[in-house]
């Protein structure tokens, strides 16, 4: 194979404020589908492409902001990926893997890339995006290993029916808690209730006082907070934990957008009520990530845990998928796919 | 003895903003030196009482509040106390104590009340409510159990010339960590620099901007933030951890006569710096008080810590230092002694 087209998403400039269709730009490139002579590089193929709630806070222009993007180059994020062509000795043409990739159709990575080879075939690919890779990690890193969690224990999960928030929620169920998940509209909710098990949900667009709400649904307040928002959420939730709550710090979707974060007012609240606040990157789990494995796919398999997507089709969405995505308008996780194999 | 006068500082009503002068008042009661026959409580003769953060914060009339003052009533606090009368069986006449009193000559205690009996009495006894007391047990319990500092690593103490801070300085230096410590006088920081041995010492109040102060003390970062104070430090803080890093929320004092608490912006650090932030009370480790003082004692009586108060003088001059302690006003851990036996 020589050279072919390779059409990519770009970001055009750093972006304030919310994310617009019109902040990228699908261009189209091209790329050799050889490797030089004596490459260690590998060279993907992309499948599917994952968006992910980090991705815009790469876009901001932020100083010391760890690997942003650079404008008017390809948005890079985790996908699903075969093996085209490979100098790394661990990879081989026709293996399918899953890792950080460019929003493009063929990728050249660096031999020091991390891939995750894909052994489970027999499950959705597109599963490798989202409960089988890096959200599905943090879901279980930020629940078990962060949290710690007890038996009927009480926990909230907020953005609750997002790639992350969904597992969660199964997590606590099979864990013997009791858990109660946030999303925006009555659909996420439904799908919270009547597919992942939640005891509870509610949507946090119609309520006019979270403060409130989180009294209604816990009673005895809160022992771990599963964070994806941030923000006025985080301040409802501080004045609602029990002693010796643990808030694991998972993301903090309503902040990305803004040049100026929400101020949180209510953190007096971790003294007195003795709480562990706890930030965590996914990639220092990786290790587990066998462990993960064996955890989950049985899991899967006997359907004692569920998972929902939602698919987009084709590269030139990826942009309208990805706004989409923070102003929450996925139910479920949010996939693009490039190509089926 | 039947019948004496009780001097007692009262809490006029709930405060909000500032604490003044005029909030407290000075009462003359009447307490009877005699228990009732059959009776188990405590009467104690209060020596030294100490001028404490949190007080501010249980004269707020804030819902849900644990144990706020009653308006009215006097104010309660640590002290030490000399036994007068007692018909608890672990506690007999003469005997001194440290634990929770009230702003009083004399006062009566349920037996219920923790009091710690004082035994080394070659100390000066007002450290009882300082460096051998509840600040000295928080300080330790932070800094160590809840910091867990490792050897080179760089700490940073707000309020560090109080109880509090001023040990946790001394601690992390005999742990062979960089401390730096931030203070609102030029005394203050002189003090911290020459007398409790901090390796650096900055006068918050003349740092146009606090995040230019903490990278030119911390180039590399901080491993370990002792909070006290809360508000915009804590914000530029979050913008100088280190990753792996730890905030011992100990106090906000910043924030506790603010109706509306400063809001804290930058805490999406905590996720991608794997930041814990994790709140503490002191009474949780008083079962560690014995082991504290094998710790501290000797060092106190090698001249390896030191220890430095502001002494007021007779509970008339309760409410100005009281007060003063929150515009920081006292040079040192700020004390009011009513009898010295």
């Amino acid at each position: 194979m020589g050279e072919v087209k390779n059409k990519q998403v770009i970001l055009k400039d750093y972006v304030t404020g919310l994310l617009k269709e019109s902040d990228l730009d699908i261009a189209e490139g091209t790329i050799t589908l050889n490797l030089p002579e004596g490459s260690n590089e590998i060279l993907l193929k992309n499948l599917y492409l994952s968006c992910d709630p980090f991705m815009r806070n790469l876009m901001s222009d932020i100083p010391d902001r760890f690997l942003p993007y650079a404008p008017a180059s390809p948005l890079a994020g985790y996908g699903v990926s075969k093996v085209v062509e490979s100098g790394h000795p661990d990879y081989k043409k026709g293996d399918l893997v899953w890792g950080f990739t460019k929003w493009e159709e063929y990728s050249l990575v660096p031999s020091a890339q991390i891939l995750f080879k894909i052994e489970h075939t027999d499950v959705p690919l597109s599963y490798y995006t989202g409960i089988l890779g890096m959200p599905g990690v943090t879901a279980y890193a930020g629940f078990f290993e962060v949290g710690l969690p007890k038996k009927g224990e009480k926990v909230f999960v907020s953005a609750a029916s997002g790639a992350v928030g969904q597992l969660v929620g199964q997590f606590a169920k099979l864990s013997g808690c009791y858990v109660v998940g946030s999303a925006g509209s009555k659909d996420k909710v439904d799908l919270l209730k009547n597919k992942f098990g939640f005891d509870d949900a509610f949507n946090y667009k119609e309520e006019p006082d979270l403060n409130t709400a989180l009294k209604r649904y816990f009673p005895e307040g809160i022992d771990i907070y599963f964070e994806n928002v941030g923000g006025k959420t985080l301040d409802a939730v501080l004045l609602n934990m029990r002693i010796n709550g643990r808030i694991v710090v998972c993301g903090m979707i309503s902040q990305y957008e803004r040049s100026q974060p929400e101020g949180v007012t209510n953190l007096t609240n971790l003294i007195t009520k003795r709480i562990r606040m706890q930030g965590f990157v996914v990639s220092d789990y990786y290790p587990k990530y066998s462990k993960f494995l064996e955890y989950i796919v049985p899991k899967i398999k006997e359907g004692k845990i569920v998972y929902v997507e939602d698919i987009a089709e084709g590269l030139e969405n990826g942009p309208a998928a990805l706004v989409g995505l923070f102003k929450g308008l996925n139910v479920g996780k949010q996939v693009l796919v490039l190509a089926r194999e």
